[in-house]
């Protein structure tokens, strides 16, 4: 059985999930649907249709296993996922953490009273890294868990950056402190500040005789984003920037440490290191699709988080074969 | 509602699960089961009776939600797990590989007939390295999965030194090769022997007298178990032995790395170290016996793997918990 993915948002997420198909031989693009005008857009798969959003939500209900919506977080994902979880099995990777509760509720809804399954915040963190900080909870019941972020373009922060007066580009990476991370490592369950986990470093493209002192002086105390880290800054040409600051990679690490009832300590840790966020994330959505498919195909009906879904169900292999190759 | 455990065999899992059980609040212990006569054991816990693993079968059934099966995976394991999961929820922790899916049958029928679930394999390897094998193989479907065990203590290993004439007592330690560990994580997928992966190194307490090379020449050349790998053997005192390698330490890698569809790379990396292996296996098997309880409840019966669980089942807390403090 194939299964038929429809790709709503042609961003970063919406090109990786689109390529990531070659990788999922049970898996079929069927079409591209954006808000904005289809002629505008060039997609990579020949043969598959670019069309509107509107699409989906009038007129016949079209042939489509599983919607992987890929809008923003922000502002996009709390009106989207509600929306064509009423008539499809979607997946996004929202992924606005404190709004989670509320999302989930109004995704519910939708889909349980549509007979569809919708898997919320599926990508990498949310996703991998709140199984991993679920699963450190129940292995290691009395310790402590730590997630830390980067090496890793923050594409939020590189934004906020370009707004400062006299920035023409700007790219901000996220780094873990390799001190803080090593003694997490020992065990010793430190109480780390904000400033002790993470540092800050950004890359500013200035236009000609901007005054440079400024900016640093407005980034690094720039409240929310900055003020609470020691950040440094780094003026580059632009041709510096489009050369070595073209990528969107990250990962991060998650670790969870404490004492066994004996006393014995137990130290786990994940992490990931990718070269693309975006494609990473969709390479996982895709396996979440898949397990939406299944779901559905059970009887199932509501929403989902990675929480819900028996790892089995994210592979393309049958129960025997994985037992016997991977157990 | 708290879940009724019994433990069934006393060895190293046994005492293990038990200590366990002060950190699981939702779990109490019913009763020792084992197969030595009972009035022999002495066990932790206050007020729990030791009973004969036969009381389990005789009779009328306890009152026992699941049944934390602790014998080795040898011998004891492929017997007794059909055996009482005809007749209780039961886990295992089952780790003969390539036996496991004549196991994973015989458990299916014992327990599916008689309404009850089973849960085999589950700990560590296999058990959490098993899931990151697949979540690797399903993230990152064309790339290369690498395992790696230790630095930690053999105790197949150290028993078959300790059969060599001449030695009086022995521990093995496997160790991963560092450089190998970091080829893989630099993402280049290289091809590794057996003998560029680990080394091993063991302590061994020679009679008065005895011949050291001639031990030191049987450990490396022994087919098997050391012949493919290269061996470092160190001759100790007793008391060196008892104070420096009485612990049971444990723990490794398993890593996954490959090239999204775009050609950009990702690494997952997953480790464990433990400072008692068995203490941690049981902790993993107690949130599995959880998982079972539930399952059970929900009318589920048959064997399941760690690849059957939704993560969800394994934690004390409800989703809204969940969501909101992991996800
Ligand atoms: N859970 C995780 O681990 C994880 C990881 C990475 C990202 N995320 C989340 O995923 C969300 C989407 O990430 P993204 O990097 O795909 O965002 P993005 O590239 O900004 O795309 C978001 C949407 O913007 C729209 N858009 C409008 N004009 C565009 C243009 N000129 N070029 C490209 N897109 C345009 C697209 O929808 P239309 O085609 O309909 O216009 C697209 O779906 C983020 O908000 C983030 O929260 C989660
Ligand atoms: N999946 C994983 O990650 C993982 C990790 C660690 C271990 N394991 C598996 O778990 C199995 C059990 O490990 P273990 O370390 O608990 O083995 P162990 O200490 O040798 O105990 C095995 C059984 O031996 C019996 N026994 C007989 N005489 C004993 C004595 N004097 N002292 C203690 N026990 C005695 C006990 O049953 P009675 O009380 O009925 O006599 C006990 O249940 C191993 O075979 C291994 O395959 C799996």
């Amino acid at each position: 059985m194939t299964i038929k993915i429809g790709i709503l948002g042609y961003g970063n997420l919406g090109r990786g999930a689109e390529s990531a198909i070659a990788q999922n031989e049970d898996m079929e693009l069927v079409g591209v649907f954006t808000r904005r005008d289809p002629s505008t857009l060039t997609i990579a798969t020949q043969g598959v249709p670019v069309r509107s959003a509107n699409d989906l939500l009038e007129g016949e209900k079209l042939d489509i296993d599983v919607l992987v919506i890929c809008g923003g977080s922000a502002t996009d994902l709390p009106e989207m996922t509600p929306k064509y979880a009423a008539r499809y099995n979607v997946i996004d990777s929202f992924d606005t953490h404190a709004r989670v509760p509320e999302h989930f509720a109004n995704v519910d809804k939708a889909a349980g009273n549509n007979g569809n399954v919708a898997l919320i915040s599926a990508g990498w963190d949310p996703g991998l890294f709140s199984l991993n900080r679920l699963f450190g909870n129940c292995f290691i019941p009395q310790g402590k868990g730590y997630t830390f972020w980067g090496p890793g373009v923050s594409q939020g922060h590189s934004d906020a950056t370009r707004r400062i007066d006299g920035v023409l580009d700007a790219r901000q990476y996220t780094l873990p402190v390799e001190k803080a991370l090593d003694e997490v490592r020992s065990g010793s369950n430190p109480e780390l500040t904000t400033r002790q986990k993470h540092t800050r470093e950004v890359f500013v493209v200035a236009a000609e005789g901007a005054d440079r002192d400024e900016i640093t002086k407005q980034i690094v105390t720039m409240p929310n984003y900055f003020d609470e880290y020691d950040t440094t800054v780094h003026f580059i040409s632009q041709e510096e920037m489009d050369r070595d600051h073209s990528g969107l990679p990250h990962g991060g690490f998650v670790l969870r440490s404490g004492a066994m009832a004996s006393g014995a300590t137990s130290v786990i840790e994940y992490s990931l290191k990718l070269d693309s966020n975006p494609d990473f994330t969709s390479s996982v959505q895709l396996a979440y699709a898949r397990a939406v498919a299944r779901l559905n195909a059970e009887g199932q009906k509501g929403c989902r988080t990675v929480f819900d879904v028996a790892p089995a169900y994210l592979s393309p292999f049958d129960g025997d074969y994985l037992r016997s190759h991977f157990l």
